[in-house]
């Protein structure tokens, strides 16, 4: 079963996810938006990227060594932005989207 | 964090998006792969739904109901033709779906 | 042909999901961008709910009247919230999604 | 503009995702449906992966040569495969296929 043999990958990715719209709604409610729009931005692509490998995983995808070298792409730029704020939406995502880069890289090699 | 609030449907959407997509790829290589079309057709539709809905909560979706009401049909759908098939991935998934079906049903009162 | 009976709505959904993505990405980039959050929310959901049914209709999916119905609320939502902002992505995004909204009424009667 | 900018390439992958979604459909309705298993997973993969780069763009993500590079590759596989079959639908796809990864491999350079 493919989500068996990917399962803590597929779990970092709905971590992921989860925190990235977390702090993309956060976000959009805070007193300082303007400087949080790249934020917003990275925090929906790494959402969508993350959401869209967790269900190819799933399915037994072809794809998985190119999905997850750009989710890898995709969480650490996130995660990058994120860690310039201190908001605590911001500091969580960081970490997720770190985490979860990392579980990807595994996926790549 | 409308991911605590949503924790246990969440779940059940993962679980059932899951299972419809473990379903999906195995009734593919089924012997009597004919007699599982309807099966294949709506597993994949209810991962679909299933996956939407499940990012939306994350994300605090002001479509709640609407979609809940669309995921209870669709796991209902896809929960009935499952478990008229005897393959252990189609009796998981049937069970899966109809336990999906039950926590969207409580967003909809 | 699925595709050939959905023709019409199928053209109105993906001209509405271009108009909230750049409405979305152009808000971002405004100076009032605290003033547009709901903007840029609503934009999002709107679009990936369009996506979604465009998609779904591509395959013929069972689930139609339920995913046009869901699709109607959320482009009256988003056409609404657009038509309050004077930029010019924002007043395009108004009438692309009044006019999906009346392309997607025409499959719930 | 993103969506101006990348109009042929947007028009090429909703077409693909299309012809996609309709032989998949039309495959599980096929007499043999059994050796058109590999293609009916080719299509959904084609199709879910060309609507994501399709939404990614009309957003102006910064993601689009990675994302280009893998739809080159799904649509190449997927236009493979159905060049195989003499189905009406099969052909028709394959030549949506190959038309938007060429399309696609010109966001690769």
């Amino acid at each position: 079963m493919s989500h068996e043999k990917y399962s803590s990958v597929i779990e970092a990715l709905h971590e992921c996810m989860e925190a990235c719209n977390h702090c993309y709604t956060s976000c959009l409610q805070e007193e300082n938006v303007k400087e949080m729009a790249e934020c917003i931005r990275l925090d929906r692509e790494c959402a969508d990227i993350c959401a869209f490998l967790e269900q190819s995983l799933t399915r037994d995808t072809p794809y998985v060594k190119e999905l997850a070298q750009l989710c890898v792409k995709a969480c650490r730029d996130c995660g990058d932005e994120c860690a310039k704020h201190n908001h605590d939406h911001c500091q969580k995502c960081a970490e997720a989207c770190q985490r979860c880069a990392d579980e990807c890289e595994k996926l790549v090699l």
